[in-house]
């Protein structure tokens, strides 16, 4: 499948652009965070940090029903969802070529507000994007804690992605600088989970928890 | 000093939100990426990941003058950058408390163009702000790729911060369930450095590189 083009097409750097769908979904699936714009009064945008979760052809996030802004994209306005992963430094001989390793993917579109049983499955979706294994054990939504809750999705069908990874890319000219290049990783880990304070003696950290991992 | 209220007052979670100027500086000095809104047609926006720099009262960042949506952001458009680090994740007995800790900070108006040596600043306090001590060793920027580049200033006049952490904030009703409940911290590192496949031999990874590190 190929990317629609149009309105995403990367005009910039178009060799880091990823033309398959597959790529999108790898890029959504590994994403903790999101972010969204939103329009604001007298044409000023936000952008909000959102969970969120790609479901099949979707990518469906969260937000509460008090919130104004929210409320904005629940009515159509339309938005943009980003989710973009660091995954290193490029030090380049040349300033202008140094850079980061990162994947990037966009969904550009119209959100709908999902309901009824729609809406707790996609409440499950981003739970599960987050925490796998937790849906089960926790206790679940309540009627006054779902309408407080706005769940939109997103459909994935005008969207781009980009990866850059690689070594510097220096011009010929300066490959002879006496200069360190190079690439610099960066990793996301988690550490060793901490209890709440209040928890009851003899409730040990669950098996999903200690699965979940970055990367 | 205190946030200026108005369109970033924090109506949701306004106990997350960080009034103090030093806050802001914090998670803008911290983080290594913005996410960055750019008007397109139609009322269609876009979110497009940025690297950037505080600087002083401004926070500074730069694109491609080929870039049609950086135009539009140098010809005045209002715009929203936004940073965001996770720090972890909250593992609530309810799923309606399971959250993240995270620093967030949003800033709100009108990007100007840097020009001349103002601009060359600030790209090297960009470029110092992800790569510490590397200007100095790098080669610096020709007259043609500054012409190719578009460095951006926002003033930080209009803007909110919010910090999660702390352990999960569960109801009272919630915290005899049998169910752990904590917090899973969630850690960023520089791995080892890849030399460049055509460095030249003999040039070793530098102090200043060595010297990177995240949080």
């Amino acid at each position: 499948m190929v990317a629609p083009l149009g309105r995403t097409a990367v005009r910039r750097l178009p060799e880091k652009q990823v033309h398959e769908r597959a790529g999108l979904d790898a890029v959504l699936d590994a994403g903790l965070v999101a972010h969204v714009a939103v329009p604001g009064e007298d044409g000023q945008p936000f952008v909000i940090p959102v969970a969120y979760s790609r479901d099949g052809d979707s990518v469906l996030f969260h937000g509460s029903t008090a919130s104004r802004l929210f409320r904005s994209l629940a009515a159509g306005a339309p938005t943009c969802l980003t989710v973009t992963m660091l995954d290193g430094l490029v030090v380049a001989r040349s300033l202008f070529e140094s850079s980061m390793h990162y994947r990037s993917a966009m969904v550009l579109g119209v959100a709908t507000v999902l309901e009824g049983d729609a809406k707790v499955r996609g409440l499950e979706r981003v739970s599960e994007h987050l925490m796998p294994g937790r849906w089960a054990d926790a206790r679940q939504p309540n009627r006054k804690e779902l309408a407080a809750t706005l769940v939109l999705a997103l459909p994935l069908t005008e969207w781009s992605v980009k990866v850059s990874d690689g070594p510097p890319e220096d011009e010929a000219a300066d490959l002879e600088l006496p200069v360190w290049a190079g690439v610099l990783p960066l990793h996301e880990t988690y550490g060793e989970p901490s209890a709440a304070p209040d928890l009851p003696e003899g409730l040990e950290v669950p098996g999903y928890v200690r699965d979940w991992s970055r990367q």
